[in-house]
């Protein structure tokens, strides 16, 4: 197999020369996140600057013995770029090789899956990386995926959230460790730069240790909102406060503590109104067994409601209704989403129509969701109705 | 007294012409902010067209039978302005005689309380009015003192703070209404137009009712930010969102929200730290009466403890190390705001170094606040230190 050809720089981080002071950064990143010493770790790597500096901070880091993690190289080629995408594989895979890692590319036709805008162009290839990193760490047996995130990507997140409109929980950063996803298992998704390390110390490393990263044509397209943020926005920002980028990520932060918090605290609150909108359901079905003909029908409405009864249970109106309103608004999220089976274009003024349910004591309210789904608010309960066979789910 | 020659448009308002959709609006955000239809109130009016509009459409409501208000209008002239600004007095003066309404006309001379930056100026001004404006409330029995933010400037505070950087507390915006300030007594602020009313719906308005309003050159002096953020930054974020004003300001109220929901449970955990506190001190202060010579030292620091008691009593660290990161900010604000007076000069620094207290089991520890007060850990407990005598609340 024919190696690529690179400076002495790059094969000689084994030797006794001291670490770097962005490696160092990383080290502690890594200890501050709890992570183990020799952790099996998927780092994805697209080319750019910053996956390529986090690549080359671990490899520093293992080859001066100051972490035993063993790594695998993972990129995935969207297809989107043509002759320029194919180029940053054939990079990706060389750069692994020579450093001494596996390296596992992917392809995926993203572009085909027919995007209306640019920007769901941006989240569709979003979901199919991570679907594929994902693949890689569980068929290797990794304990997590690396990806690198910087304190600039956290400002960003945070000003295309606004300006698309959000609480805290939309508003809030990302997290620098979390779990890959839903699925349950022990799979992490870890971002060791993104508290520390800024966009121009990964191209300053990356040419410390001799690597000239791929250009992204991407980044240059003022048609991505993202990339209207990076260029003209954040520079705007900059000059109201010089410190602007930082200044948002720590706000970023703030924020997700804060949903966290809210989360949490919305948790507890539709666990109470579960337990009482369950006595309540009870007391109504023992009510209306006495009488004939209503029994009929409602003996029909408990049956949908067992359905929804296994993911989305009855709801007390009157706890409901004590609660501070921004509890409410995280309980009643929460409760959809387990309806519903996600919140997809479920926005603020959905929840507001669920919440202006417990207004006023009348029933037989409805409040209507995308995709079909309602909620109705009926004998002091909030039923959550899936709707056409199947629409609740998915 | 000379009265202003005004536009049949604008003593005609009593007439059985239809309502204006504006003043329409206002009457509907009157009845949501469940204010009294006839109240006593102050509307504060510069003479630009926001405040100007809100005095008119009371005007005509009044004037239409739809409210029964008795306003009195109130002006501050900062002298900041020279001749301009004592022609906006006059302006103010003439139109509330016009309209048939008293009016007090304050001064102060803001500029010479020496202000370190334009944007000082500004908060120096705004204590200014804020005091004056209590003033004339308090001294006519007014129940409420009326202003005229509107969406815009609900949107720009919200990009001032973030500019700052802040959690949801400091990003949330403007109530529509409050108690005026912390005296305790009935007295409200209210912000009639800040739920609906945009910026260029006011200048229309006063257009249509024939008033022509006072320029305000501040507002085109870049040197002050939130001049710069209107003119330069709120454009900028309309190429991304054409509804960013509208969207921001929402953003605004569901960080509020939040923040008043984690300010209500800060103080939820506050009370109970302070209980398990307080039967802490008690029990620390048994046991050491049974030994000699630190009993003498002890005794020094209870009397030290004495003071804070009544106002930042001790609180438990057991407690405070169970709660979620967030509300324990809030808590941690509310006790040494408690503590301190005020919160000036503090920052998310020294709440997070105030935190660091909790961890790990050493007692013994000290963070400095600005000012000179500090907290202690000391058995298990944190103790607020108000520092040179006096030092403490100011």
């Amino acid at each position: 197999m024919k190696k690529l050809e690179l400076k002495e720089t790059l094969t000689n981080a084994g030797t006794k020369r001291p670490l770097s002071r962005f490696a160092r950064r990383l080290s502690r990143a890594w200890q501050r996140l709890a992570l183990p010493f020799d952790a099996r770790v998927v780092v994805a790597v697209s080319g750019g600057a910053d996956s390529t500096a986090l690549l080359l901070a671990f490899d520093e880091l293992i080859k001066a013995g100051r972490l035993a993690l063993t790594l695998r190289v993972a990129h995935l080629d969207h297809e989107l770029r043509g002759e320029a995408g194919a180029g940053d594989a054939r990079f990706v895979a060389e750069l692994a090789g020579a450093l001494g890692y596996e390296v596992t590319i992917g392809r995926a036709a993203v572009g085909r899956r027919a995007a209306a805008t640019r920007d769901n162009l941006e989240q569709a290839a979003r979901r199919e990386r991570y679907e594929f990193l994902g693949g890689v760490a569980r068929g290797w047996g990794a304990c997590a995926v690396a990806v690198a995130h910087t304190v600039e990507d956290q400002a960003e997140t945070l000003l295309l959230a606004l300006l698309r409109g959000s609480g805290a929980r939309g508003l809030g950063g990302m997290r620098d460790r979390r779990p890959f996803d839903e699925r349950g298992d022990e799979l992490l998704l870890v971002r060791p730069l993104l508290q520390r390390a800024r966009r121009a110390e990964t191209s300053e490393y990356c040419a410390a240790r001799g690597v000239r990263v791929r250009a992204d044509e991407m980044n240059k397209d003022e048609q991505f909102a993202r990339v209207r943020v990076r260029r003209r926005l954040l520079p705007l920002l900059e000059t109201f406060n010089p410190r602007a980028v930082e200044t948002l990520a720590r706000t970023a932060g703030l924020l997700r503590a804060e949903a966290d918090a809210l989360e949490r605290l919305g948790g507890d609150l539709l666990a109470e109104a579960c337990r009482e909108g369950l006595s309540g359901a009870a007391a109504g079905r023992a009510e209306n067994g006495a009488k004939g003909r209503r029994a009929a029908d409602e003996k029909g409405s408990l049956a949908n409601e067992t359905d929804a009864l296994e993911d989305a249970p009855p709801l007390s109106v009157e706890v409901l209704r004590g609660a501070d309103a921004a509890v409410l608004s995280y309980a009643l999220r929460g409760w959809i989403k387990s309806g519903r089976g996600n919140l997809r274009r479920i926005e603020a003024t959905h929840i507001a129509a669920v919440a202006g349910l417990l207004d006023g004591v009348r029933g037989g309210r409805v409040a209507e969701l995308p995709g079909g789904a309602r909620v109705e608010r009926r004998r002091g309960l909030l039923l959550f109705r899936a709707g056409t066979a199947g629409a609740g789910k998915g």
